[in-house]
């Protein structure tokens, strides 16, 4: 099938585009510049792995997010929390409906370059507190992207009954290099290591049985729910 | 009700503007710059209606669309087609899942600025060969608006069961000024008067029995499918 992927350069969204590339024809990888605080820090990580695979890679801008909306993952909001994802306080990073704005952007992108179908790398673990990860939400969006368009473009989300370590492990039989990729929320220089996301990527590695490659600014003991 | 208004300064969504500063609390009207040959003409009467009436206008800036986005309603694409509205040739001017990309930021906007719904003019007359303006796409289109963002955000289109004559009439009621509005998608100095939406504003104006005060370029006897 001809396919669209949505490509943060995290690490879930890496390993699907390295998954899709076996399965699919891969017609272009999309990232979204929202002005989050790590999109300077992951999507380079995303150009690098499409340009490698010599599949077309656009960045789309969407600086009006960190100009209008409201949420401390964007550069014009407050600081990151550490601690679990999980936990409430991540409630703040949640960006209204960016989940709903990359797929709706994807869906006319992809009708606009005959593909059939977005990927995307939404998983089992994605958080219950970000409605916009929701099996209801994503269910409407596939419907809406589907009746939407003439080419009845779908919505393939491969990993969605698999938790992050699971896709770790799958990553690892792809030969995912998964230093090449980022996660942490903060976007400094290294990997913070303690703020939600770093402390879901520390877990998956460890349930996988996998050596963690990342080089952190500090490994705690992970925070247990 | 706290809303946000889908406001493109084409005859419709003034209506719909002006209606709802009757029945809602008007927290902003969204514009989207997406790259069309008439954004340039309809974006200025958006702003003068809301400015006019004291309310935030944002005009959101999509430039990507024009640059990656196939349709000839674009700068990028080829001419626009005479003739009727329904007209197959008129598929041509179709922007790959625009209404599914203006909703999703607009679902985002809302959340953001804490407003409810979002209003947009859509009716009866819109375009079956559009497959973003059908009954199934709109279904979906507000179950994951209303599924994915906190405030169960809801979409609400007032105007639905009523034809465009209707609007006219409506508009004429609440003293709308047609003159302060742009339909035509050539976009040039006055409307052409043939092209698929000029067509549809002369008959609107005919069957409501109205004056259209547009200043039309040529008026030929409006075609009959």
């Amino acid at each position: 099938m001809k396919v669209c992927v949505l490509l943060s350069g995290g690490m879930d969204s890496v390993v699907v585009f390295h998954q899709a590339l076996r399965e699919h024809e891969v017609a272009a990888c999309l990232s979204f510049d929202y002005g989050s605080k790590h999109n300077a820090r992951e999507i380079p990580f995303a150009a690098h792995h499409a340009v490698r695979a010599g599949v077309r890679h656009e960045t789309i801008p969407l600086d009006f997010m960190d100009r209008l909306f409201t949420s401390d993952l964007l550069r014009s909001g407050g600081g990151i929390p550490d601690g679990h994802y999980a936990e409430d306080s991540m409630k703040r990073t949640v960006v209204p409906f960016r989940n709903g704005i990359m797929l709706a952007i994807a869906a006319g992108f992809a009708e606009s370059v005959e593909a059939e179908a977005v990927v995307i790398a939404a998983h089992s673990g994605d958080h219950a507190i970000y409605p916009d990860c929701r099996e209801p939400f994503m269910q409407g969006m596939a419907a809406a992207m589907e009746e939407g368009t003439y080419a009845r473009i779908r919505l393939l989300r491969p990993f969605i009954d698999m938790d992050k370590a699971a896709i770790a492990s799958r990553g690892a039989e792809l030969g995912v290099d998964f230093s090449e990729t980022w996660s942490c929320y903060k976007g400094g220089d290294l990997h913070c290591g303690v703020c939600g996301t770093c402390v879901e990527r520390r877990e998956a590695f460890l349930l996988a049985g996998l050596t963690d490659p990342t080089l952190y600014e500090q490994t705690p003991a992970l925070p247990t729910l």
